[in-house]
C-alpha cells in the first residue's frame, strides 16, 4: 500500500553527450556570482573543467573557485567553503564532481549565512531552511553516478573529531536547480569508483525495496531500476566506454535516490549506517563500505522477511521458483547479489578497507540504529555482522 | 541506450487520503480567483465537491464555477471556458475530476488570453506558451485514474465539426502546479470507468515500451510499472474499495504518462491514434477504444521485433521461456494481454464501441499516422487492423 506522501522534485535534468549546449542552457538562468566548486583536479585532465569555465565565460559569470574537496567532505572544509561563499558574496553554486562535491556545494548552501556555527547549522539545526533563511542556489555537473545527489536533497558531512559521518536530507531549496549528466564525463573516472558508484545504487535501491510485505508500485519501480543496473553494471565493468551502459547507470543512479521509489514506505538504510560509520574510521570508499557488509546485513535480516527475499529471487534476478521452499529461494537471491558483487569487482568484505577486529566494538559505537527495516539491530547485532564481514 | 533529453516536471503531488488537509495546502498558495471546473456532477454525489468548496473557502478564495465538462471535451466548450476565465478574470483554475477536465483546464488555459480563435491557439499554434504569453495557472483535483493528465502538460480537445481529436503537449508553466492524488476518490468511479482506465494507463505504458531493440533503464522502468498495474487490477475488479490496490493504479497511472519512462526513446502511439479517430466517430470511452484495437495492432506489429515481444512475456508475464522459438514467446505475451483484457472486462473489439464496417474508411482517414514505432502503418494496414478489431 502506498502511504500518504508529497512528491516533489523540481531539478531539472539535461541529459546527454551534448555538452557545451546543456551546460549553457543550464547557465543561463543563474545568478551573476558563481562559486565553482569541485575536487582533486581530475577535471582539469579529462577536459570537464574547460567545459564548463567556456560555458560559464560564455554566459558572462564571475567565477570564485573552491577545488580540493575530499571523498568524504568533512567539516573543516565546510567551514571553509562556508567562508569564501559569504566573503565574496556568490549567489550561486556551481558543483562540477560526484556525490562528494555535490553533497558539499549543499552544506554551504544552507550554513554559509548561518549566523553561528556551520557543524551546528548542519547537524544540530532542522534540516528545511526556515523562510527567510538564506541559502544559495546550487546546481551540479555530475561525473560520477552513484550518490543521487543530482536530484535530491542529500548531504552527507565527516566530523572526523567526533568520528561521526552525517548524513541530511535538505528539501526544496537546497536540491540543485538543475544537473546537467553527461555520461562520457564517467567514461575517465577509475575503474574501482565506477564500482562502487554501481554498488552504491544498487544499495540504495535495496534500502527501499527489503521493507514492508505488501504490495506497492514503489517495489514494482525498484525491481525495474535493479534489473537495469544489474544488466548495465556487466556491460560497462568489461567495457567502461560503453555509451549504453554507462547512461543507463547514470540514469538508475539518480533515480534510485531522488524520493520515487521509497514513496508511501518505510526505509531501512542500514547498511548505509553501518557502511558509514565504517567510513568515519577507515576512509573507504563509500560503496565499497555498503558491499563489504551487505551478505552479512541481508542474511541476518532475511528471516525476518523470507517473502520479499524469495520475491527478489524470483523478480530480479530470474531465479526459477519451483520445487523450491521459500527459505531456499529467498536465499539464492542472496546467493546471487553476492556472485555478482564478486563479478563486478566490488568489496565483499571489509578487510580490505582497513577494518580490523580491535575497531569493531567503535564502530558499533558510531554506527546510528534506525528502526525502519525488517529488524531493529541492538549493538550486539551491529557487531555480528561485522564480524561476518571481516 | 538513452538518448539526450531535458527531464523537468515540476508538479507537486500530495498523494493520500488525508484530504482536507492536502486541499488547503495546495489552496494556500495560489491565487484569489478560482475558476472551478468539472464534470457532470458526479462529485456533488460523492463528496468531493464539498471538499473542495471547504478547502476554497477555508484559504478565502473567491469561486467562479464552470461545470458541465464532457468526456471528450469539445472546442465549443473550450470557447465558452475561455469567455467565462476571461470576464471573471480568475488567476487559477482548479479541474475536479479525471483526465477530461484536467486536459480541458489546459486548454482553457492557453487559449483564455489568445487574441483569435481558441481552436487555433489549441491546435494550429506552437505549443509553448511564448515568452510573455499570458496562461492561467492551472491545479488538480484527481477522481478518476488513467490518462496521468495530472502530472503532464498533455491535453486532448475534440472538434466535432472536423471529427478530430487532438492531442497537444504543452511544457512548464501548463502542467498542473499541483495534483491531489486521494485513492478514495476514485472509490465511487463506476466499474466500467475504472476498467476503462486501468487499460488507458496499460496503453501509455505499451505505447512507449514498444520501440527501439536496445538496452534502457526506461523499458525496465516501464516493465516494473505494468507488472504493478497488473497485480493492481486483479485485485480492484474484484474488490473496487481496496485502498492498496486503487491506490497503486492511481500512482501508476501518474508515472505511466509523466515522460519518464519515455525519456531517451522514441515512442509509438499508434493504439492512441487509432483509438482517438474511433472516439471521434463514436464518442466511445477512450481506454476501451485503445483495448479495442490492442490485440489487432500488436499481432500486426509483432513480426517487426520479436526480441522485444518475447522479453515482454518473459518479463512482464513471467511466461517461461525454455524450449520456445522467439516467434512462440512473443506470441504468448499478446495471448496473455489479451486474457487480462478480457478478465478486467475491457473492450476486445470494437463493434461493441459503436464502430461498424462502412465507418473503417472514415476512421481510417481520420487517424493520424505517426513513425516512432516498430512499423509505419499504411493507411490500408490502418484499416486491416480495424477490420481485424470488429
Amino acid at each position: 500500500m502506498l502511504g500518504n506522501f508529497i512528491y516533489s522534485n523540481p531539478t531539472k535534468i539535461y541529459f546527454g553527450d551534448n555538452v557545451q549546449k546543456n551546460l549553457v542552457k543550464a547557465l543561463s538562468g543563474i545568478g551573476k556570482k558563481v562559486l565553482l566548486t569541485y575536487g582533486g583536479g581530475s577535471i582539469k585532465k579529462n577536459g570537464v573543467y574547460d567545459d564548463v569555465i567556456n560555458a560559464l565565460k560564455s554566459t558572462g559569470k564571475e567565477v570564485v573557485e573552491l577545488p580540493g574537496v575530499m571523498p568524504n567532505p568533512t567539516v573543516d572544509k565546510l567551514i571553509e567553503g562556508c567562508r569564501i561563499a559569504r566573503e565574496n558574496n556568490v549567489d550561486f553554486i556551481l558543483a562540477v564532481g560526484g556525490g562528494s562535491t555535490i553533497d558539499y556545494a549543499k552544506g554551504v548552501s544552507v550554513a554559509a549565512w548561518y549566523d553561528g556555527d556551520a557543524w551546528e547549522r548542519f547537524w544540530v539545526r532542522q534540516e528545511n531552511p526556515k523562510p527567510g533563511e538564506r541559502i544559495i542556489p546550487v546546481g551540479a555537473v555530475l561525473t560520477m553516478a552513484g550518490t543521487g545527489s543530482e536530484m535530491n536533497g542529500g548531504s552527507v558531512i565527516t566530523n572526523r573529531a567526533t568520528k561521526m559521518k552525517i548524513g541530511k536530507v535538505f528539501r526544496d531549496d537546497v536540491m540543485p536547480k538543475f544537473a546537467v549528466l553527461n555520461p562520457r564525463y564517467t567514461f575517465s573516472l577509475p575503474h574501482r569508483q565506477m564500482v562502487a558508484g554501481i554498488f552504491d545504487t544498487m544499495s540504495h535501491i535495496l534500502e527501499q525495496y527489503f521493507t514492508g510485505d505488501d504490495d506497492s508500485t514503489s517495489d514494482y519501480l525498484a525491481e525495474g531500476l535493479m534489473r537495469s543496473v544489474i544488466e548495465s553494471s556487466r556491460v560497462a565493468v568489461k567495457d567502461p566506454e560503453n555509451y549504453e551502459a554507462r547512461s543507463n547507470l547514470m540514469w538508475s543512479a539518480t533515480w534510485a535516490l531522488n524520493t520515487l521509489i521509497g514513496e508511501g514506505k518505510s526505509q531501512d538504510w542500514m547498511v548505509h549506517m553501518i557502511g558509514q560509520a565504517i567510513g568515519a574510521y577507515t576512509d573507504a570508499t563509500h560503496g565499497m563500505t555498503l558491499s563489504g557488509v551487505s551478505e552479512a546485513y541481508y542474511r541476518h535480516i532475511m528471516k525476518y522477511a523470507l517473502k520479499r527475499f524469495a520475491r527478489f529471487a524470483r523478480v530480479v534476478w530470474e531465479i526459477p521458483a519451483e520445487g523450491k521452499s521459500e527459505e531456499q529461494l529467498a536465499s539464492e537471491g542472496i546467493d546471487a547479489l553476492v556472485a555478482w558483487i564478486k563479478e563486478i569487482g566490488a568489496a565483499s568484505e571489509i578487510t580490505s578497507l582497513g577494518v580490523t577486529e580491535d575497531m569493531l566494538e567503535g564502530i558499533a559505537d558510531a554506527t546510528i540504529i534506525l528502526n525502519g527495516g525488517y529488524k531493529t539491530l541492538t549493538r550486539d547485532e551491529v557487531i555480528e555482522i561485522l564480524r561476518q564481514s571481516l
